[in-house]
């Protein structure tokens, strides 16, 4: 898998949840997946085509992610709604958005399908890739989440 | 939402679910997904970018899926393992690819990620779309599993 393509986008979630949510993340060491042990509470998925065929998801503890979005929105969120869900899929726009246009700048033309948000209470993601799965770790104050990519052939 | 762009994803499903895991399965009524009451405990999700944007989701029950896998692979598997992700991963590949032909042929041209599959008992799916949300229920003789797809504005 290009690093070329994934590091945009993490750029772009340090980025976007700086700017927008006031929430400092600090990258851990990324790690190639090869289960699916890494488990939340909620995660964003999208679907990426282009250059190359892939998919991003976002993979949050709730504690995590009612941290971030009560920060985002200025208020606080004592539980996982739709009001968290919708944010977190504004999140994640963002990010894919930042990211593709980092890629854009550096001559790699991606587009995105729609966030799609899973609930449910330690669930996992597999993504099914014929390239390498890449999963990055960061820590917040309000706890750790995941950023995971994984690209295959375009198709 | 173009119902054009929907139902040739609903016939991929039925055709690819026959021809490949000898499992006939019976649509009911489409409705508009107006929240997340559906439930299911292993999802495939994939994105869809081109004409337009969107993702599509097969939302099973444990017991479906595992009729089918077991139907497909010509196996018994009486739990949810990497097996049966990795064939929910394959039979979401050929159905996408399926709709997409058939999407192809009356001239629209449609681009797809690769699949994510989700596992947690309960877990519920929320698509981030600006348009509509399409959920169509289908009745197998292993249970039922839902199909859904969000379509918005290409980005």
């Amino acid at each position: 898998m290009d690093i070329a393509l994934i590091n945009p986008f993490l750029a772009a979630a340090k980025h976007v949840l700086k700017t927008m949510a006031g929430v400092d993340v600090r990258p851990g060491k990324p790690f190639l997946k090869k289960d699916d042990l890494a488990k939340g509470d909620v995660s964003a998925i999208i679907g990426i085509t282009g250059v190359a065929s892939g998919s991003m998801a976002l993979v949050f503890t709730e504690k995590c992610i009612l941290g971030i979005v009560s920060s985002l929105l200025g208020e606080s969120y004592p539980k996982i709604n739709d009001d968290v869900r919708d944010a977190v899929g504004e999140l994640t726009n963002m990010i894919c958005g930042d990211g593709r246009r980092r890629l854009a700048a550096d001559g790699f033309s991606l587009q995105a399908g729609v966030p799609t948000i899973v609930s449910g209470k330690d669930h996992s993601i597999r993504h099914f890739a014929d390239g390498p799965r890449l999963a990055v770790p960061f820590e917040t104050d309000h706890g750790a989440f995941m950023v995971e990519v994984a690209f295959g052939k375009p198709h």
